[in-house]
């Protein structure tokens, strides 16, 4: 948690945070500014000590409301600098930070990096500063790492972000089931008043309104039907109709306007019936979620879990990554990932990760099953909160019918 | 322009770029795969061939539409690789890039470094990487940076985007109008057919859904008024309501859904009426705005347009970034910046910066007046297509009226 932040720098052996970049969609500057109104800016923190906004003058405003100490750029010695940096960009940064450094009296020990910013200034900028304050250490992403660490157990008012993300997005959900289940099929496949088919492309441009409509953000849904329902990540091809019969993996993982929390859940759906070999893998989708959610124990390895979930669809035959680690069939990605200010994020749970689930843990559940080759594919996900008490609650439900009816055919 | 990026790696001399990160809003991955639909994937081009995608199997459908070359993860030796790592998350990203160049057979030169990510990996993985394999030389941004070049002269296709976010950006600017002056005011507040007050918020919640509805995405709209409007990127405070006879600055920079090209504007309106001592400011930013574009010239560097916009402005007795760097009120920011795959991008127009308009660029030009104290600001934007016929388009245009009329008082 938050309030954890300078324990977890003793421990890592961290004097100072230093986080930069925008104010939008990066997640570690969101954290520690509560979300800067700022397109760039930076943040530093020493251990015991609230950080510093490093912001620009025309984004005073912004950087005020953080409630944080803040100094403007303009009150470093910006002619010195220019003249100094001779025209080069990366110099001129270097030297800027060099002042805010200074600044702030950080002239030794471990200085740990963040921020969602373009590599190619960072790196040249960082590799640059790191030679001219050599007493300096900058570090970045460590096993022990400290903000990973922290985001890793939510605190009440996180959690409370995020179950609003989850309310809409099974609301927005809800809206759509809705409007599928008032079409008409023609010859299997859905059409609208007018009688044109309707199109995947429909759907997806109505859910990214009815996100916006309730302040969420779209981040990319997947909405994929039959052959494209087999590859997990396939976001669905927008000219595609919707054919009765077909699995249709519905993914929304919506996060607050402008990047904030997120939430992420995944039904499978068949519009209007679903034929045997479907409902066959969709139980096995259904008996696996239920027993992992069963299993579930605050403390555990959460890749042990990605392989609970490879024994148990081994046993029902299919190939999983435990067995064929190449597999583009059967169960082939890994059991779920942390979600809060990124939608993956601590902790993972592939087989390689050493992720603990903690208390205040925020984890996707989503066994899935995938044939391609065979039009088809079952996913099933549910975002889960690891609270203080040691259950797991589902952080916002939906229903889990494989079939949606619609009105006639 | 992307077809000179060979000779722009020469010049450079740059034998491979190595762009990593997600397919959205992650600008030069945009650039050199047209927007893979990926959350995650490397793209590493060797000079004079086409870049290949390294993607996850899971996401294998989103790197075959890029047309580049694709390779999965899952081709190379993932529990070799795993195993050397023992359980480090760094050693197996190291690890496995080290695979990567191994398999394009790059073995030294120098790689050029793409992609916004989060420093903190990044810093750890790059300095890793670079200390693994030490006859490559890992670099960051450079002065004739090879991407930032090619991105500065954009092509036909780029040109038509952002004019088709153009062309949605003025048409919202224009439903905005139309929705505020369809408004009554009272006591010289804008009221509702209930006679509550229209607020700042329920203008923005609009202004998201206008463009989403046209398969835009709002990237935080600026709209301030009275002293916010004083501070260049205050984003103005939802609770405000909309008072007669204060200025109002109105920025919308979308970009299409998801993080592709973007397209700005600004506009300065004063509901009702205009009090002289603004109409002044409006007149002085209108001409300063019609005298920059008159003189623009390409092949100039365009921070000396900064230059020529703080001497027009100081003539009228403001102080200025050139006459006062540290000033917080008057002309307190650069004249303008490129835009495309980044709402800031190159070229720059700081004091301090070098860039060159090219033949293709595309920048802002923004004079502005700031007096928050005074409880009023001006800005005039537009979006400007450096042709290759050498002449200046406005990519969209919009009235420049300063007075917005509502339907009675």
């Amino acid at each position: 948690m938050k309030t954890d932040i300078d324990a977890l720098m003793q421990e890592a052996n961290v004097d100072a945070l230093f986080v930069t970049g925008s104010g939008r969609h990066n997640p570690t500057m969101h954290y520690l500014t509560a979300g800067a109104d700022v397109t760039s800016a930076d943040l530093i923190k020493k251990r015991g000590e609230p950080g510093v906004l490093f912001h620009s003058p025309i984004e005073r405003d912004g950087a005020k409301r953080t409630g944080l100490p803040t100094r403007s750029y303009s009150s470093l010695p910006h002619t010195e600098i220019m003249k100094e940096a001779k025209g080069d960009v990366i110099q001129f940064f270097i030297l800027r930070y060099m002042r805010m450094f200074e600044d702030l009296e950080i002239r030794s020990g471990r200085v740990a990096l963040y921020g969602q910013i373009d590599m190619s200034k960072g790196y040249a900028i960082l590799s640059g500063l790191q030679k001219r304050l050599p007493n300096i250490e900058f570090v970045g992403f460590q096993n022990n790492d400290v903000l990973n660490s922290a985001r890793n157990t939510k605190d009440k008012n996180e959690i409370a972000r995020i179950q609003e993300m989850g309310r809409i997005s099974t609301e927005v959900v809800g809206e759509v089931a809705d409007f599928i289940s008032g079409h008409e099929a023609k010859s299997e496949i859905l059409v609208g008043k007018g009688g044109d088919p309707l199109t995947i492309g429909d759907i997806k441009r109505r859910i990214t309104l009815w996100l916006a409509e309730r302040g969420a953000e779209d981040t990319g849904t997947i909405f994929a039907i039959g052959r494209d329902a087999g590859v997990p990540h396939n976001r669905g091809n927008p000219e595609d109709f919707i054919h009765l019969g077909k699995t249709i993996i519905f993914d929304i993982s919506p996060c607050e306007a402008g990047g904030g929390y997120y939430f992420d859940l995944t039904r499978t759906w068949c519009v209007g019936y679903a034929p045997d070999a479907v409902q066959e893998l969709y139980e096995q989708v259904n008996i696996v979620y239920h027993t992992i959610v069963k299993e579930l124990k605050i403390g555990s390895l959460f890749a042990d879990y990605t392989r609970r979930a490879c024994e148990l669809f081994e046993e029902y035959g299919h190939e999983t990554i435990c067995s064929h680690p190449r597999t583009e069939v059967g169960f082939n990605h890994s059991l779920g990932h942390g979600v809060g200010l990124d939608i993956h994020e601590f902790p993972f749970s592939q087989l390689a990760s050493q992720d603990m689930i903690m208390p205040g843990s925020v984890i996707t559940i989503e066994p899935g099953l995938y044939y391609p080759d065979r039009g088809m594919g079952v996913r099933i996900e549910d975002t889960l909160w690891a609270a203080p008490d040691g259950e797991f609650e589902i952080v916002a439900d939906y229903p889990k019918e494989l079939v949606l009816p619609i009105k006639s055919k």
